[in-house]
């Protein structure tokens, strides 16, 4: 028997959208469509239109626990179906479509989607794969009134389930690396703790009176977590369907933007348009980089301009922030160059979570900032165990292996010095370079194939698959890129391929990626500008 | 068995300052005291020295659940001991000096303390009580190196004690009501979550770069939270045992403080000083005001002088935060006598309180700002129920009455417009006007008593106390006086006597209070300024 108590007040992320509606319910959404249209709607509205959609699953028998996949670009239908899931006790599965036919097959089937909600842009995506989808029962198109006619015929007032606060609310795969996509899922607690530390002055800074646009895909962890955050504290958000930098400039001045998130890569095309165009970023005090490393020069023209650069870090796993770098104590004290070397590390943790750095025996290294190791990581929304998995992913400790190697500072802050996962990072995006070699050796006349990632001004990382032909073979690129396409997303396809005599390998006979980064250091690909991306 | 996870994290507050020593350690923690005499330490050494006091405190046999008092102001050492109890399982008592005698026996030997640490300042008080505290067996001052002997035996490797986070933290006795002080039990959870939401932009507004000087005692409540928002930042902390003016503005302008928070009657204190010594306020960015309501032309004193006013309301049961007055999304386009007009209302709701007005038949009434009714508040750091009570203090639905009347404004403001409670605040505590009525009766001679609050320049409102004489009788102010010196505290000494014919009562027989404030709501008290207060 308690002595006495406090409140019962599970943290449930309906709650979100219940604070948002009441408070600061006139306050706009707004969505720039990939036709250039703008439409407006409000937190009262999302609210409204998330309660009908909850009575819609239900009425399509959807259950407690059920997964509702959303196939679809940042918009203000995409943010009310998620609301609408989570406040019926469904789970949100956002499905990247980028991934490749054979990932975009095995997760939908994996989660056991049982409904589909997608953009338009993406029906030839879902009819080719149709047929391999064996759980979805319902396809909604968000477009076309289609979305907004299926909720039409409900009432609006619904009443969210209740239940408890580590319950499901979302899953999202990460394919950074070996085998089939692992699922992360996020529960009402985990993904409110991290809102909560979202907003908090040393990370987003987020108030009433900002206007966020994230330059993220809801899809890539859940836009950053900006849609559950931007209700907590009442702000506008603005969601692009496209990220073309001529319309991001015109939302940025039209919709008076304060704050905004993007991996490296839309930056570096932001940056080129304006330097370009003469264009400007509005009101815009305060971006967000993450994903992979922000160049330095690129954090001293916003820091120029006056914006605020926060170089974050994190992962699917993470939920996704694991650090970011707001100004220290003593950032007044510094000078100009201290800074920018400040800003150019990976950030610190907010509260709430706890980074080490190990070496390869699992002993825990100094923080001083020298030495360098497998950076691990715990907190409340940090993953335990992955979507189905038998085993969990985080250690008895609770430290998850984030396959990142890093030091970490005495400052606090923390710096990726390598990478332990092989993957390469292409505008945000992972590559496993070990499935590209794969799917290279499957190619007759192809006896051994390594794919490292090289450096590229656009896309910060591109891969270059080297490979040793069978003896005797004359198999040439047309073959292989031929080969590859059957297998692997267009954007997944090398930057260029180069034929090599042999490949270093290890003492345990595997490849020496290693070695093999060391040897083409400095290799540049040729026109990387005129390069085809995967826009 | 659940498909997956995020991980377990108890939302224990030890994690709070675990968190500061790790990323923050260095960050200062200053202490200016009664002497005038300034010691520093840091975050690190606070959370060494709360690992020895919790062995201590074990070595003592304090166990999981016992309460451990304090009777102190402002300080390193106090603030070490609350991180020490609640790191061993203690909970941690915090007494108001200010009280009177009858309710200190009261209150401490209700919690049960079983240890009693205290300021040099209260000893006598101390030596007074002893004989009533009946549950006390170890008295430890902080002063005069005893609390620092006490943990030098002790190693600093002490590992917190784990468990649930709904286990009780703190115990904060509030005396505004009639009856005896009613104790609110906060838990680890409850003051995790209130410590999250005071960080945000929109209530405090901390960072990592803040400077705070809460100008709140300890033992009101949790000086509103800042010792333990605080350290979830890792900014720095100035505790001053003292709030002379000058002593504070030395502070202010010595420790670059940027955050700042207190009763009006502290800020008239200040701004009269200052007016008079042409001091300054040095870097402060920002003034939380709450307890009472915050003049007009005091806000407008700080907005002249490039402060952010934040009203707050709230109260020991809403730990405290209820509302603050961060500004709207519409901000900029508000004029500045709108501005003037926003701020001093009540402020609007942070993520996690929900508000309402209700009628006295309990209807809820409309958010128009032109209805008022009794206030109630829901949330998880709102009371449940009070110390031993036996029934809850929130109805079914988890509402709270506040026992202020409030009118609820269209934007999301509330604003007091009367008071429920009999109670009279006097420069941010209140005084029972039933207790000093009740009081007055027992003099020889009074027939009937009426207490009400008056406006006061300096503490916002003092008591006047209204006689009805006894038939025949001749009782005069001097012997009223020295009854009532009998058995309360000084400082609730009516500021002025008057007697009176008769009392208005209501239909049922009830003082009524409405009609006596409506009577004298000119009454001034003569030379208010002269007037000695509880300082």
């Amino acid at each position: 028997m308690k002595l006495g108590a406090m409140q019962d007040w599970p943290l449930r992320v309906t709650r979100l959208v219940d604070h948002a509606e009441r408070e600061h319910g006139g306050r706009e959404i707004v969505s720039a469509w990939g036709d250039g249209s703008v439409t407006r709607t409000n937190w009262r509205e999302v609210a409204a239109q998330a309660r009908r959609m909850a009575r819609a699953l239900e009425r399509l028998g959807i259950r407690r626990g059920d997964r509702v996949g959303t196939l679809a670009m940042n918009h203000a239908h995409h943010l009310t179906s998620w609301y609408g899931t989570v406040g019926m006790g469904g789970v949100l599965h956002t499905i990247n479509p980028r991934l490749f036919a054979d990932q975009l097959a095995f997760i939908a089937n994996h989660a056991e989607d049982r409904v589909l909600l997608y953009d338009a842009a993406f029906k030839p995506l879902v009819e080719t794969l149709k047929p391999q989808w064996s759980t979805i029962e319902q396809y909604i198109c968000f477009d076309d009134g289609e979305f907004a006619q299926w909720l039409s015929a409900e009432d609006d007032d619904y009443r969210w389930v209740d239940g408890d606060e580590r319950e499901a609310i979302g899953l999202c795969y990460t394919s950074g690396t070996t085998g089939n996509p692992k699922g992360v899922l996020y529960e009402h607690r985990s993904t409110m703790l991290h809102a909560l530390m979202e907003v908090t002055p040393d990370v987003f800074g987020l108030s009433a009176r900002s206007v966020v646009l994230p330059i993220v895909p809801m899809f890539h962890a859940n836009a950053w977590g900006v849609p559950w955050a931007a209700p907590l504290v009442g702000c506008k958000l603005v969601l692009s369907a496209d990220y073309r930098p001529q319309q991001m400039c015109d939302l940025f001045r039209g919709e008076a933007v304060t704050h905004s998130a993007g991996v490296p890569t839309v930056w570096l095309g932001m940056i080129e348009h304006i330097e370009r165009t003469g264009e400007d970023l509005g009101l815009l005090q305060s971006v967000t980089i993450g994903g992979s490393a922000a160049p330095r020069a690129m954090i001293e023209w916003f820091r120029k301009r006056g914006v605020n650069v926060g170089h974050a870090w994190g992962m699917t796993e993470t939920s996704p922030i694991g650090t970011c770098g707001a100004p220290p104590a003593n950032w007044d004290e510094m000078t100009d160059e201290e800074q920018l070397d400040y800003v150019a590390r990976q950030g610190r943790v907010p509260f709430g979570v706890e980074l080490r750095i190990v070496d390869d025996e699992g002993r825990e290294l100094p923080r001083d900032g020298v030495a360098s190791g497998q950076l691990q990581a715990r907190g409340p929304w940090i993953v335990q165990r992955y979507f189905k998995d038998e085993h969990d992913a985080a250690d008895a400790d609770g430290w998850f292996d984030t396959g990142d190697v890093a030091a970490l500072h005495p400052d606090g802050t923390m710096q990726i010095t390598d990478r332990a996962k092989d993957v390469i990072k292409s505008g945000g995006e992972w590559i496993s370079s070990i499935e590209l070699e794969n799917c290279a050796v499957g190619c007759p006349g192809v006896a051994e194939a390594a794919a490292i990632g090289i450096p590229h001004p656009k896309w910060d990382e591109r891969p270059l698959l080297l490979v040793v032909r069978a003896g005797g073979s004359g198999v040439g690129e047309p073959d292989i890129r031929a080969h590859l396409s059957r297998h692997i997303a267009k954007w997944w396809q090398p930057d260029a391929i180069e034929f090599v005599e042999e490949l270093p390998h290890t003492a345990t006979g595997k490849l020496s990626k290693k070695t093999l980064r060391e040897q083409f250091r400095d290799y540049r690909f040729k026109d990387a500008e005129a390069m085809v991306g995967r826009d």
